[in-house]
């Protein structure tokens, strides 16, 4: 990896200072020695430290089933744990008997297919790590009158995902000529229905059941979800029990009236399933404070529905100069790949923002290129409170004099 | 990825029966429904399913503080879970007040220094994704009379893990002529000390404050750990409080007396710190049961302490022929890396194995060629009651008639 370059150099090189450095012979004070406490080294199942209070924290309280928000501003790395997984849903979550699921394979098939859990387990599995998006991420009412980066970007997270190849599946039952879709069913009360191109479906899409090395959440569909990397969550239907092979989209209301793209011409278009190129400082951030100048590293996060993040820079005067950040392995398609730039903060009044390129080469619009390539006036993002989805301009944080991060983005 | 390739292929070609598959034009059963509970969605943590029951197992009940180990058979990718992580401890841990907490360098340095926490989160961090492994990990005694791949082989795991290199502090604090050891102690009641080779020291020793995206557990040694790639777990020391800058070791009594190996003319040999490489087939796996005849998915890990993972060669015939597995990506240096090939199995007695290559071209042995290069007679490994570290045979399993796994390493 390539960390042993120019972080370091600049580092030490620098010289710069850090806040807490003390030259002294002295021991480290046995305060933390009396603040601690024992852990017993039984548990089946470890836990946090009772000093560790990073949480989600729901995106409207007043809703009976809020979306939840992943805590962004804390992550290091580029694994989400799964207990910090966002969560947006519309109904409650279902906690199901795995040794009762069932998944079902019908419509335009040789072969109507049913799956237990057992079955599904031994075929030849495969983990991925991608990045998962809802496509409210950042949207455009989020982007405006928040007070925190959890809430504009806490609609992202990443795992390492394990299952089966569709695929797979869909070969061994044999799918028909004039097949073109697939449309997926949730186990839920909701029965929720997503449409997918046929496709995507033969080229990468997992049937999860587990993430990050233990079984899938309930409240990310436990025990078996659909995973449909780099396009918008809602296409990763949870607690999946159907597939159903078809020769058009079922047109359901999640897919058509509250999830369409409303466009310069005041028409919704509808299955725009990829998550575009998209990048975000995570430290420092909306909400947070820098408690003295000095270096600081910046960090965050980027990634791209169309691949892996081969590009990204960084501003830290408003956008006059950019300099490219370095970009940590590992690099996976469509997934989070974090980036750093060494940066000395020098007390004065500073917009920082971040830039991506994807492999296809496709860069991280700004919010002017935004409006124009989606014939929006600028005037209308600013004073609507209607919200655009899958909104994915470059964001700006506003350092202050006093250190507060605040969000630059319409200014 | 290469998932695309063999396995799947074969899977298709062979047309291997599946049990539990079913030819219908039926639903899945509403039972599903029945059986399954609602989940809020308003939960700050998430938690795991009330089904999933994988958990950590004591080495020795009777313990004070025993081991606890990793259900490595229910692993799958290549990432443990951090509430699944192995602890082996000789001592209860402690759960620090990360504001209380201080690092010290010391010793034969220019500038001894602390940190705070803080501190060492404004410096510029790294994540890796390592194993962890115990040295008694399928020690000898372990690789006898034991029931499961748990207890033999749950002393090791994998995650991502996040910090500062030692290397930057180093580098800051100066590191003065003659120096040529580090000597790192623990802040728990058990002032746990271990020597270092300054060369690893300022190669890629990490110092850890998270895991898995969120902070490192209080069992692994919150707020700070030391992290040595590659090395013997009991290098990586926890709650990580002081480093001091020396021309020798300590020779402590972890470091002496009960971690040396050995060896056949009856001396130990201390100071041997890499692990060496070592695979196993994870499932089937001793404990397990395979239910019928057929299609199954031989899966396992294999990991090196030499480096990246080259080549992983299965055998199911008892060692007669070997066949190249499909090494799956990420593969990473000093990383368990997932492993898979096809079988079917014909309801037969057999014995399966895995042996790996690291990127050295070191090759994992068998038991006859370890015991010929450690000097050892096979006769005393059979019958002792001694125990031998850093044991990393070629480990066999015997799958019999009735479908139950058995360990063949002495037969």
């Amino acid at each position: 990896m390539s960390s042993k370059g120019s972080s370091r150099r600049r580092f030490l090189k620098e010289g710069v200072a850090l806040t807490g450095l003390a030259a002294a012979g002295a021991r480290p004070g046995m305060g933390q020695v009396e603040t601690s406490q024992v852990v017993k080294n039984t548990r089946p199942y470890g836990e946090r430290s009772r000093f560790v209070t990073s949480a989600r924290i729901p995106d409207d309280p007043t809703s009976r089933s809020p979306a939840i928000l992943t805590p962004i501003q804390d992550s290091a790395g580029i694994i989400t744990p799964s207990g910090l997984h966002f969560i947006a849903e519309h109904y409650d979550g279902v906690d199901i008997d795995p040794q009762q699921h069932r998944l079902l394979i019908h419509g335009m098939v040789d072969r109507p297919l049913i799956f237990t859990m057992d079955d599904l387990k031994r075929l030849p599995a495969v983990s991925r790590v991608h990045f998962l998006e809802c496509p409210g991420n950042t949207s455009l009412r989020r982007s405006k009158n928040t007070e925190s980066i959890q809430q504009t970007h806490g609609r992202t997270s990443c795992s390492e995902w394990t299952g089966v190849l569709l695929s797979v599946l869909l070969r061994r039952a044999g799918v028909q000529k004039g097949a073109s879709w697939i449309v997926a069913e949730s186990a839920d009360r909701a029965r929720y229905i997503k449409s997918i191109p046929l496709d995507k479906a033969m080229d990468d899409i997992l049937l999860a059941y587990y993430q990050n090395g233990e079984p899938v959440r309930p409240e990310q569909g436990f025990p078996l979800r659909l995973f449909v990397p780099g396009w918008e969550a809602i296409s990763s239907v949870k607690w999946l029990r159907r597939i159903e092979v078809v020769d058009q989209p079922h047109m359901a209301r999640w897919e058509t009236i509250t999830h369409g793209s409303i466009r310069g011409d005041g028409k919704a278009r509808w299955f725009e399933f990829e998550m575009g190129p998209k990048s975000v400082i995570t430290r420092p951030s909306l909400g947070q404070r820098l408690p003295s100048r000095g270096y600081y590293e910046i960090t965050g996060l980027a990634w791209s529905g169309g691949g892996g993040i081969r590009r990204v820079e960084v501003s830290t005067d408003g956008g006059r100069t950019w300099k490219d950040a370095q970009i940590h392995e590992p690099v996976y398609r469509m997934a989070h790949t974090r980036f750093s730039l060494d940066w000395t903060w020098d007390g004065t009044e500073q917009v920082i923002q971040s830039r991506c390129t994807d492999e296809r080469g496709d860069v991280q619009p700004t919010l002017e290129q935004l409006a124009e390539v989606w014939g929006v006036d600028m005037e209308y993002w600013k004073t609507t409170t209607n919200n655009v989805l899958k909104f994915n301009p470059i964001f700006r944080w506003r350092v202050t004099r006093d250190g507060s991060v605040q969000n630059a983005l319409f200014s």
